[in-house]
C-alpha cells in the first residue's frame, strides 16, 4: 500500500493552561490539512484537544484510538490502524500530544512507525508536565549539579532517594502506594501536584504523613520528591 | 530597604527557534514594565535577548551580571546586585531565560532570594533543549516505563547506564571526558547534539569511537545516551 501523507508532525500543545502553547506549534497546526486526536476511550474527551480548540477555528480532525490496556498484541492493532489513518491522508497533518511529544508520548508509538516506513516526521516541543508542577509547587527541579531522575512507577525509590537530589514519580495512578516505601526515611520531602495549570490544580507539599494522597489518585498527577541535604 | 517591586516573573522564552516560545511567554514578556537579561560577560551576546528580541518593541530592558565562576561567595554578591536591581523597579518585571526556569536554570538563584524576601514570583515554562534535543536526532527520550536520569557532570555514568534506559548529560564542556568511561561498554548508543533548533544546530548518533567529539565542546552541547536492550 503506498502512502498518501506527505508529512506527520508530531505537536506537543503543554498542560492544562491554553496560552503554555507555542508559536510553532499554533502556526503548525493552522497549517496542517488535518489534526489527528489520540483518545484513550471512545467518547471520551480529550484534553489535547481542548487546549488546542480555541486556537484553531473549522479545523478537519479525527480521533485516534489508544486505550490504556497493558497487552502489547492487542496494542499494536490499535497502533497499526492508526497509522492507516495517518499515512492515507493527503498533504501534512499532525498529530497533538499533551506535554512533550518525546516524553513518555502516546505518539512515540506512532513515531516508531512511521520511521520504519521512512514517512517524515517533525517533532514540535511542548511544556512538559514535570515543568509545570515544579512551577505550581514554587520549587526548582534541579539547580547546580544536582542529578535528577524519572522512575514512572516509582521502582527502586528506596534506593534512588539516597543518590538523587530529585526523583519524579509519574505514569501511575497510586502515588501513595509507590512513596510508602520511603514513608520512614528523613531525608526528602514530597511535592505531590494534579493537574498542573488546569482550572482544577491542586498542589501539597510536604512529608508522606502530612499528605492525603486521595486527592492525588488522577493519572494527570506527579510526585517531585526532593532530597534534603 | 523596602521593596517596590510587585511580582517577577521568571520566563523561560525555549531554545533556538524564536518560534518555541509560549503564548504566554510573550503576553507576560509585552505587559511587563522591565525585562531583565541575565548574562556571563559583559558585553557577550544574550541567547536568551536574541529569542525574544524580535517578539519585543522598545521596551525597557536591562542585564544582570552571573558571571560562571565557582566560587560561591563572589557569585553571591552577584546574586545580591542582581536580586536589589530586581526589587527596586516599580511594578511587574521579567527576568528571561533559555530553556525552562525551573531545570538548571541562573534564575534558581534569584528565585531563592526573592522567596525569602517573599515577593510575589510566577514562573512561566519554557521549551527545554532536553526535549528539543530529543527531536533534532529524531528518537523519543523515554517510552513506557523506561527510566532517565540526569547526571549533570556525567557522575558515576558508568554506573547507571545499567539501571537507566535513558541518560542526559548537560552543563559541561567535555563531554568527551565524561562518556569515555562507558566507551567499552557494547549496550548503548550516544546522541550529541549541540544548539538544538538554532541555524547552527549539529546532531551525532553512534557509538563512543565514532563520534567526531571537537565539534561538540560547546557549554549548549548535550548528550543523551540511550541503553539498547
Amino acid at each position: 500500500m503506498s502512502t498518501l501523507v506527505k508529512k506527520v508532525y508530531g505537536v506537543g500543545v503543554g498542560v492544562g493552561d491554553e496560552k503554555l502553547i507555542t508559536l510553532k506549534a499554533l502556526e503548525v497546526l493552522k497549517k496542517v490539512d488535518k489534526i489527528f486526536i489520540p483518545i484513550s476511550k471512545k467518547g471520551k474527551r480529550s484534553i489535547a484537544y481542548e487546549i488546542i480548540k480555541n486556537h484553531i477555528d473549522e479545523k478537519d480532525v479525527e480521533e485516534l484510538l489508544f486505550p490504556m490496556i497493558k497487552d502489547k498484541e492487542k496494542l499494536k492493532k490499535y497502533w497499526e490502524t492508526a497509522v492507516n489513518k495517518v499515512i492515507n491522508e493527503k498533504g501534512e497533518v499532525a498529530v497533538i500530544t499533551i506535554g512533550d511529544p518525546t516524553l513518555y508520548s502516546t505518539f512515540s508509538y506512532l513515531w516508531k512507525i512511521l520511521k520504519e516506513k521512512n514517512i517524515d516526521v517533525e517533532i514540535v516541543n511542548g511544556i512538559s508536565s514535570i515543568f509545570a508542577s515544579a512551577s505550581a509547587l514554587g520549587i526548582p527541579l534541579v539547580e547546580g549539579d544536582e542529578k535528577l531522575c524519572i522512575l514512572p512507577q516509582g521502582k527502586d525509590i528506596e534506593k534512588y532517594i539516597n543518590e538523587f537530589d530529585t526523583i519524579i514519580i509519574m505514569k501511575t495512578k497510586n502515588l501513595k502506594e509507590k512513596l510508602e516505601k520511603i514513608k520512614d526515611k528523613d531525608n526528602y520531602m514530597i511535592g505531590l501536584v494534579k493537574k498542573a495549570t488546569f482550572k482544577d490544580e491542586k498542589t501539597a507539599f510536604g512529608r508522606f504523613e502530612e499528605i492525603n494522597f486521595d486527592e492525588f489518585s488522577d493519572y494527570l498527577s506527579l510526585a517531585i520528591i526532593k532530597r534534603i541535604k
